[in-house]
């Protein structure tokens, strides 16, 4: 049984802290695949791959070490955190079944809030409350509201103590099929611009399914971006979403400078952009040479690059 | 070692040919990838991959097949042939060095020409003569030409008798990188556009590095084409030859329906394409979750597309 990990930690900028948490991830007998940090969302996101045993493991220690260094007090980031380790989703792969992430996902949170003192919430198909299968939900109001008011009634976490902890907030654990963490950059510093995109191409704004965007400026990088996350990567594919902010950002006669992955995607999405951008409808993906070659290069990339859920 | 051997028959109609051709070809050992015909080239194309001594042996049980099923004084298609079996291009993958291709291809052509009596060319790397490097020249006249005078001089083969087969012709045995073989269709059944087209986008007429190309018309579609091979992929990728062709059939008002791949390509051509088509330029082959699963998803393939070299 294979599993994958994408846990999101609010740290973008301090390279000590970065470096720190990678490490404990990778030192725990998982394949760490992608790490990207961004110094405007403040924000790091690690996807690592693994064994269901290995995979807790890995992310409880990356969760350790960022309750010790993360002081959320003084904290602050263009992106949406209520915690040190903001979130922590773990998706199935290949033949592994869901149930096995939302088992995986309860045990890790139990240990998160017994051992780190952090409250708990559960989401997505990990949710216990049908409320908290929406991650922005529990996540509404971020670290602040969080500090604000004791966590009892709609608020009590479903694991640890019934306060945020005092630097690292809470933590979001789930379970979840693949989702796309896909930022489109504009030729504007313009947050405003970014943010009425946002608005039209995400789902709630009658943009395609499962579609979830942010408009966040990046003022290191002097331009705004458009921040979305596919959560239904079968039915909307990477060039859909481009096509779309590309179209919205023309009626603001902005242009689109290029976009950025973070974390991994799927062979058959990359299969369905070209399927669709050359109208390559027989494309399938035994045709490609590279996953019949025995073992996969195992490159580890290392790149700067902005944050995910 | 992984080698791939993509030989092309001049077979696109008759069912039972085809079938016992892939048949011979996946009884010795090897894994058949794709295989594709297109009765109007009147050509089939075979993609495997293997260890070496599994590679040759399969692919001198496809030869032996199809010089005992087909008879090339009986066959018009649209496609340049000069063989029952035409071409046998090896390919090494992964870390496979090229010489032990070149290797592979002079033992098994030495092998086709005393056990099948074909007369046998060396191409591309495996070429003993530097004007053999281009299967094109090798291939000029097709059938018809090599049936109407001694194989000698200039036209002595590399290994086999010094005249055709009276049924089977000569075969070309290559070694060489990869090729993308990719065919655009066109919203018009004017076969002269797509020559006009391919005269175009190909090196020779001023078009991208190692791009070739034909225009040809596929009655029983009912439409042209540019048939296009890739023989630089590194240099350029799918969706500059899509918009190439796009652009040239605009001049003449005809629209691009879609296209095929036949055959298989790298991961890395579909990532190319992904690069520039959303402006994805920090995307890595590592991101890729399926390279990181253990066996990969071994469907095999078997749809009726258009053929090769």
């Amino acid at each position: 049984m294979l599993i994958e990990c994408v846990p999101n930690f609010s740290e973008g900028r301090d390279t000590a802290t970065i470096d720190a948490i990678v490490a404990a991830i990778a030192s725990a007998g998982v394949t760490v695949v992608d790490h990207s940090s961004d110094p405007d969302h403040h924000r790091m996101v690690v996807t690592f791959l693994g064994a269901p045993e290995a995979v807790a493991e890995a992310a409880f220690a990356g969760a350790r070490e960022a309750v010790t260094r993360i002081d959320l007090t003084r904290h602050e980031g263009v992106h949406p955190r209520f915690g040190a380790v903001d979130v922590i989703p773990l998706v199935p792969l290949g033949e592994t079944p869901m149930a096995a992430c939302v088992d995986l996902a309860h045990a890790l949170g139990e240990r998160l809030g017994d051992e780190l003192g952090l409250p708990v919430y559960f989401y997505e198909a990990a949710a216990r409350r049908p409320e908290r299968r929406d991650l922005a939900r529990v996540r509404a109001g971020g670290f602040d509201a969080l500090c604000q008011q004791p966590l009892v009634e709609e608020r009590a976490p479903d694991a640890g103590p019934a306060a945020a902890h005092p630097t690292a907030g809470a933590v979001a654990v789930g379970a979840r099929g693949p989702l796309i963490a896909y930022n489109v950059h504009l030729d504007t510093d313009d947050v405003e611009i970014a943010r009425r995109i946002a608005a039209r191409i995400r789902e709630r704004g009658g943009g395609p399914p499962g579609v979830k965007a942010l408009g966040l400026r990046l003022a290191s990088r002097r331009h705004a971006q458009v921040s979305v996350n596919i959560t239904e990567p079968d039915r909307v594919s990477l060039d859909h979403v481009f096509e779309r902010v590309r179209q919205e950002a023309a009626r603001h006669g902005v242009a689109v400078t290029g976009s950025e992955l973070v974390g991994a995607l799927r062979l058959e999405d990359l299969l369905a952009v070209c399927r669709r951008t050359l109208g390559l409808r027989g494309l399938d993906r035994s045709q490609v040479l590279d996953l019949w070659e025995a073992p996969a290069a195992r490159t580890k990339r290392n790149a700067q690059r902005t944050t995910q859920e």
